[in-house]
């Protein structure tokens, strides 16, 4: 039973509205609790706006500035009789969706899809790619391609320079060059893929591949559910290729710094042993979403007689057979260890937990997931994409609180024999579970792909509690016990993802920019305030000119869109008036 | 103004025909003009039956064999009400077309789509590629990758071999792939996509990409409308690495021999200079449409004091400005030799025209293919295959002469001033002009892509006429001039492609299997007798396990399917009761 909601007068009073934002009664449009999501189009920024205060206050601002019109309905999107609508303003064609409750706004949702002029030619609009007519000195594709190539980054500057050529580079990457932006990528490996290639060898992918298309090229549809790294290392190298970019492999970026007064970056890159320096406009941190490897100061670890090391540097546990094995964490990364040394005959694998462990069983998941848009085929990814960002973060954490409740009812006696195994489960300090701790910290958390079934069947040990030091012959717990190891695994995470602004420009700009990732929910590694929206990604930074690209690949996909755009405006001119929350909220009379 | 036809009614008429089919006067189903066109769904072949009496042979014979029911109107095709259907065989599920006069079938397209109880995973049945459980010593997708390219050819023996590794040999490779049966590409060069690198630089495709995608990974939707021969190389080579072929390259195909005892091929390889032993059951020659280079005996030809080569070994023009450059021959390779020769600013270029020569504007060509299915987004490829398969060859004879005759109204300003230039200008035979003269022998033609203006404007001389010698410093003609050269090209063509069966196993087997390519229409190039198919291609020869794999792009993607589920039936040891046309024309009573 569904009222009869009039969208279509809703948004020709909005479209009113925005037309003369001073004179308007926001509250009588938007609910007292309502949601603007807005994805560049209004903002330049990525933004969620809560309650008709902080609604009005963008719309005054922007309203003027951007002069959205043409409001119409847009019956073809899925769910098309539910909300969605396009519009234009002055610099771009977007997308909305609106859900109204009594006639009031309770979300909205405005997307930038494409820059007006700067249409991605594609379909009948694509290039020729030939003359057909005899051409003195005719330059082919591959004169062009080669020219390119070896002229980029010397005789031409590239006018937004990409740190990472892992899937979040490349995706971008992808996007510039279908917009016409001069870009490079440089990547520390030797070929493109290598970031997964590199990894331990029984990593696969987590989501299912429905969630993991690429911009463009989408995977074809017999590609398996889960993607093995080495299947994504050839997948990104054929992508690279493919897709003409320009990627320069085995190049180290050793530090940027921002030149004010010419507006460009100076970053100096050491490419196979030799030091050159780029002078791009626009630099882009792809680098993931973690900075260094993080190894916690435990005493007496140099003096463990056998081998330890980082999570990120276990090569495969093919050589740990019948050895004794101590993992120290409790995360994905500490149980895939775990699992892969149990599955290579190791004497004893014990995990030490310092802390509760959200756990989701990834078959539960893929249960759960088979029916979300992603997963239809009539549903265009650029669609699922939209779809999935209708609802603000703060609905989201009610909708996840819910969900983690209903899993718990179905995995029950799952979770019930796990905890009984000694191992903490957490379902996050709210109960919102996983998808919570991703968006928050990007850690705290196990997709189980059969790692809790060891625990639970005593395969694979669990020890909680603190470690009191490294010994010679193993690791000695606070309450004296000592676990005794050939081989010590530190699957102690890895620090802040900011870090590396800090690394490769400088401390100041590290503090400037602030933290990334996380949405400001005051909870277990992501401080506040409450920002609403994943700190300072795919969106302007306090830095000027300085870009962060990460998530996972279905964000990667969808957000790369976005970055895309706002960097392609800013080389073309055009005006890109951001508008930024917190001096909003800066300005609110206490 | 359409009358209404009632395909359902007609299709049950014909199922149960199909049920009793010596009871039936078929030519209460067939009207006196009719074809039957079968893709591989009743013939195990490909065959198109002319007559009433054909299609009652046909139908007797192989009727009780395949056991066709189920037919039903599917109205999801594009053109969906206008006779399309779907029926079941014993083996395999299948798509048909009908066309109706006056209640009377007066084509029919039956196509097998896929074999039953083979279907090829994807979609929601694509493979999960990962347990979700802990497994001691466990295998990854890449264990099970380099496992499979390590011991096929070696320890295990391909069912299928692939001899070439170009498009045809890849677009097969993958369908093979998918229907789980092993097969191995042998192919020459150092890398996949070195057939189209290695050629002329100035090489495009003259198909607009909508014609040209490969099965399961279709280009991108901002791909060039023509693509050039090092981009289609590198498609190739991703194309392989992402489809997980396997590829032999470096390999060459020394000596075939059917071991007829024991039902396999002996093919003796070699292998970066290592001779191997493979023993495949089916064997593919997808070596392209021609056989060896073609040069003709001209006497005095080794007299000649510069530069002379085959149309197959321009390196490219570059080295030949200000050179003084004869070209025998007038198609599609002479055309763009001389092209790039000019564009090289070679001193002169000459073509020596030996024989009328089809020209068609690729420009014409663009224009007139921008409504075909292939280039409307909402037809899928697959679809776009079949609309374009329902029409028998007899019938495009038809079409063809009227189109040519139709574009010779609308380019009439530029033959006639080609005419005028001197070049001879043919329309076929029968006037059924290109598209006719690729089917017949994939030669005669030249789809202008700006040669034909530089002769219009004299900066490429035609001389026509015939060679009577080849001297130290030119050409001499028949009628006494000499063509001073500084470079000669024989642009003069191919041996036919059956000779690949005579180098590779012998005269006897190339004699047996006959002409491949071609439809036996009895005009020059083609001899008859009418076959209204390709001989031998995609389907049985008279050598048993010998297939050829070719054609263009769109061909290779469309047919490769039935070639695959051919070889596919016959490695499950499925009934392939193929019906011989010429055994039953021999059979019918003079």
């Amino acid at each position: 039973m569904t009222a009869i909601v009039d969208h279509g007068a809703w948004l020709a009073r909005f479209q009113s509205a925005l037309a003369q934002p001073e004179a308007t009664d926001w509250r009588s449009l938007f609910a007292e609790e309502c949601y603007w999501r807005d994805l560049v189009a209004f903002t330049w920024n990525i933004v969620t706006l809560e309650g008709p205060d902080a609604v009005a206050d963008m719309a005054r601002r922007q309203g003027p500035l951007v002069s959205a019109t043409a409001f119409r309905l847009d019956p073809a999107m899925p769910g098309g009789d539910e909300g969605w609508f396009d519009f234009e303003t002055t610099a771009a064609r977007c997308k909305g969706h609106v859900e109204l409750k009594d006639g009031l706004c309770v979300t909205l949702l405005t997307a930038m899809v494409e820059l007006k002029g700067f249409e991605e030619p594609a379909g009948r609009n694509r290039i020729d790619g030939l003359v057909h007519k005899a051409v003195r000195k005719r330059r082919t594709w591959l004169d062009d391609r080669e020219d390119q190539a070896r002229t980029l980054g010397h005789e031409r500057q590239p006018y937004c320079l990409i740190v990472g050529g892992g899937q979040n580079g490349l995706a971008l990457a992808a996007r510039m060059k279908r917009l016409g932006v001069p870009t490079l990528v440089i990547d520390a490996h030797e070929r493109p893929g290598d970031a997964w290639r590199k990894r331990y060898k029984t990593l696969y992918l987590h989501d299912p591949i429905w969630l993991d298309h690429f911009p463009y090229l989408p995977f074809p549809d017999h590609w398996p559910l889960y993607t093995s790294k080495d299947k994504m290392g050839d997948w990104l190298e054929a992508y690279a290729k493919v897709m003409e970019l320009d990627v320069w492999s085995s190049t180290v970026c050793k530090q940027a710094r921002f030149d004010e007064a010419r507006g460009e970056w100076e970053v100096e890159v050491e490419r196979d042993g030799r030091t050159l320096t780029l002078r791009p406009a626009q630099l882009v941190l792809a680098t993931g979403l973690s900075g260094g490897k993080y190894v916690p100061d435990v005493p007496g670890a140099e003096t463990f007689k056998d081998r330890s090391y980082h999570s990120g540097d276990h090569p495969g546990g093919e050589d740990m057979t019948g050895r004794r094995c101590v993992v120290i964490g409790s995360n994905n990364s500490a149980h895939d260890i775990c699992v892969d040394l149990w599955e290579n005959d190791a004497a004893s694998v014990t995990m030490i937990q310092r802390s509760p462990t959200i756990v989701v069983r990834a078959e539960t998941m893929r249960n759960l997931s088979g029916d979300i848009p992603y997963a239809r085929k009539e549903i265009p990814t650029e669609a699922a994409d939209l779809l999935d960002a209708v609802t603000p973060f703060r609905l989201k954490t009610g909708i996840q609180i819910a969900g983690t409740s209903y899993i718990r009812g179905l995995d029950a006696e799952f979770y019930d024999k796990l905890g009984r195994s000694g191992f903490q489960l957490s379902y996050g300090e709210d109960e919102s579970g996983f998808f919570m701790a991703y968006w928050r910290r990007a850690a705290g958390y196990y997709i189980d792909v059969g790692g809790s079934d060891l625990i639970i069947e005593g395969e694979i040990a669990v020890r909680s509690g603190e470690i009191e030091a490294i010994e010679p012959d193993g690791v000695r717990m606070a309450d004296g016990e000592l676990l005794p190891a050939d081989l010590i695994v530190y699957a102690t995470g890895y620090r802040p993802m900011s870090e590396w602004a800090a690394k490769l420009i400088s401390p100041e700009v590290e503090a400037r920019v602030g933290p990334c990732w996380g949405l400001g929910s005051g909870t277990r590694g992501d401080p506040g305030p409450w920002e609403g929206e994943l700190r300072n990604m795919w969106k302007p930074t306090r830095q000027p000119n300085l870009w962060f690209q990460g998530g996972n690949l279905a964000q990667s996909r969808f957000h790369s869109l976005h970055l895309a755009l706002q960097i392609k405006a800013r080389m073309e001119g055009l005006p890109t008036p951001v508008y930024w929350p917190d001096e909003a909220r800066a300005s609110v009379p206490a």
